[in-house]
């Protein structure tokens, strides 16, 4: 019991609220859906070991936990600035988990209080951007490791930071000691990043077969950053092995997984195709980014019907942050069209609260703040924003966080996985591919002069027949 | 003709591609729209001195720039931290410009190099994201200046905020002390903060009269942390006046605002509901971050219509970043129902751009990236996406940037502002009032026992009868 109190939930009562009327999801549209999930949840646990799928063994991986916290730990003393070079999934895991559970300002901290590296997360190729890194690590390039992410090894994007970083390196500090200032992380057999790690002896950890760059926060992908700021990656993973326990139940009642993708796959049906992820914490906004790559990538897809026929599906992600949007999006929330079922994250306990102190008694607009705290105040607004949406009708639900630790961030990792591969099976699609992003590569190439790539017409021609 | 070559610029030619086919828009169209538009603009223009158009004097308005400018000269010196106190329209207007025209590592950098305060714009109650700031200014508390920014003077987030702060400041500096670490942002008339202000004689500037929050970037409340931080601030209103010259045009060719607002409603009439936002520059980010809350809450509204119903209208903004959400959204975005209209925003030249050095001969995912750039790299697949995306029918267009500079920011502030008026003409709506967001507020006080909002269901029953 002491266990189960400790687990994030997921509540969908408010979605029974009598004022959301035709917007609102009864007991009986669930049911008539828990078959479907039920046999989507009994064929993916079937197959869990296989393809796509393999990112649910990772929680119980021990031998690669205990590599990636070696490692770290060898290399974390040395190491005053950490730079991640990558981009999508190489490169949001390890924002999200830094952002949710580090110190808010910590790279502005001293290094003693910090206590790893400072983290630079480079998910971009802006010039300006990349400079700005440039300029503040510099000085110290001795003391910085690069750690470069592609699970393909091909990533044109982290390639190009590659090139700019080891020609800097090779220049200040010679080849020999550019080498060890550089740690790959990426597929263990294929790929260009992989045979040059080989060949030139870059240390490098795996990122293993099967898991995608979006499934792959919990590999060394999200884990060794994590790692070396020192955030207790063991904890994180056995906050996702408690939620393994839960979403392998087939029943939508014990099953949040499943239970937030036959939701979000019913509202859809409605006609409501944006999915809102709104925390009411700073610290879990880089998850619902990360969440919404998760989502968008996964799920919108051309789908093929009987007879050739293609059609597009997949919900819209947004990311929102309580109370912030309050002052920016709820405007339209609450009287724009009815399109959006919005899931608030909520934390029940904040670690380092900040009360609010008594002042000004003769001014209505102050005097009853005094004496409550901004955590109370934060959640009071969630609760009064909830009850605004539903009283015009728009749908919202909760996930609920006991407090942000390793573990219960953990668990949402974790459990919103699987609801992308439940999800994935409600909406008839392949979770693990992303064939519409193939073409803006090929033009990429082609306009940049790489060999094989001189035929735009064949390459637009190709991509035709192949979707 | 040089000055007109260091405009902004509003590139709707995709628009036209015949790949789009029912998804593109024709001249005919556009055409039938004009004398809409053109009525609207030729209203606005006529309007502008009054009520919520008044944001459009700010650019000329050089007593309120001096003012700001003399402000900022006498404080900067001294001030180590400015903290800004807002949010919503307070906050997002300051984060947007420093993001651009600032280094992006600007808190990490010397007091030397940086030239100003080092900023942190408070934009939450979150508990953990306000201790994580007073942690790292808590030790200079007699060099930190807070800005506490409230155009109403009644925002709740900005007054617990206050507080928090007020009794920091008198407990550790003393009372008198305490005053002058204190500056205000709020209206000139009315409103708690101003009472506040004028009694205890905190140093303060105005919000003119008019002027709504989420226009008020161009007032002191954009502009005073602007100037803190070495921005330019007349260039900033410079650039924003010369594009006041283009968006008096009530021909479509010649304004751009009026083009943008046109595009926008059609492809809203055209069921394509979401509007992104795509800068192929992080200094851009906060610029589209802006636009989100000025696009929601100005033309998200439920409209009255004849006998008395309401219908719901208005775009949903969605911000993205290229190349980043290459490898988050773009498969969406292709793939994925055609519901978006994209608006991309590019550069044409970055100050500092980075070369990509030649290397790897032997292999060919990286030797067609020697000799490039990544300011190159960056604008290449800018060009690729977008045919990527209109091989698959997808509409979008570019707002070109000759360069980030705070000219080019002021015009294209000025320029989505101006577009925003004319949409709110072509939606049928207000675009200065916010009524769907009071609700949650009310429901806020009863919750927290605020005085005169004891009875739910009055404040309920009331908001039915006035929406």
């Amino acid at each position: 019991m002491a266990r189960k109190n400790q687990m994030i939930a997921l509540d969908v009562s408010p979605l029974a609220n009598r004022k959301l009327g035709k917007y609102g999801l009864t007991r009986a549209q669930l049911n008539r859906l828990a078959p479907r999930v039920k046999r989507i949840v009994t064929r993916v646990e079937r197959e869990r070991g296989d393809g796509g799928h393999r990112y649910r063994e990772l929680p119980h991986d021990r031998l690669m936990r205990q590599a990636v916290e070696e490692f770290a730990k060898a290399l974390r003393p040395k190491t005053q600035n950490l730079v991640v070079l990558g981009i999508g999934g190489s490169a949001l895991g390890a924002t999200a988990l830094h952002q949710a559970l580090n110190h808010p300002q910590y790279n502005l901290l001293s290094r003693r209080k910090r206590g790893g590296p400072r983290l630079f997360v480079m998910d971009n190729v802006d010039p300006a951007h990349f400079a700005g890194m440039l300029d503040v690590i510099k000085d110290d390039l001795p003391g910085t490791l690069f750690n470069v992410v592609t699970k393909s090894g091909e990533t044109t994007e982290c390639l190009s930071q590659f090139l700019v970083v080891r020609n800097l390196l090779t220049r200040r500090l010679g080849r020999e000691e550019a080498k060890r200032r550089i740690v790959v992380t990426t597929d263990s057999h294929s790929g260009t990043m992989r045979a040059i790690a080989d060949r030139e002896g870059f240390a490098s950890l795996p990122v293993p077969d099967g898991v995608g760059g979006r499934f792959s926060v919990l590999s060394a992908v999200g884990l060794f950053p994590a790692a070396m700021c020192g955030i207790d990656i063991k904890a994180v993973l056995k906050g996702a092995a408690e939620m393994d326990d839960m979403v392998r139940s087939t029943s939508l009642q014990r099953n949040p997984a499943a239970l937030f993708a036959a939701v979000n796959y019913l509202y859809y049906k409605k006609g409501l195709d944006l999915s809102v992820m709104m925390p009411y914490s700073n610290a879990l906004s880089g998850l619902a980014d990360w969440f919404r790559q998760l989502w968008a990538e996964s799920l919108g897809k051309a789908r093929n019907e009987s007879g050739g026929k293609l059609i597009s599906v997949g919900p819209t992600p947004i990311r929102a942050l309580g109370t912030t949007d309050q002052h920016s999006q709820l405007q339209l929330y609450r009287e724009g069209p009815n399109n959006k079922l919005i899931t608030f994250l909520e934390v029940s306990r904040f670690d380092k609260d900040v009360p609010i102190p008594k002042a000004y008694k003769d001014q209505p607009a102050l005097s009853y703040l005094g004496g409550t705290s901004m955590g109370k105040l934060l959640n009071t607004e969630k609760q009064a924003t909830e009850q605004a949406l539903l009283a015009s009708s728009r749908p919202c639900m909760t996930i609920r966080f006991p407090s942000v630790s390793p573990h219960a961030v953990g668990q949402f990792i974790y459990m919103l996985e699987v609801a992308t591969t439940i999800a994935a099976g409600l909406f008839g699609v392949n979770p693990y591919d992303q064939p519409g992003v193939e073409l803006g590569k090929k033009i990429t190439y082609h306009l940049l002069g790489r060999e094989g790539y001189g035929n735009i017409n064949a390459l637009m021609h190709r991509e035709r027949h192949q979707t």
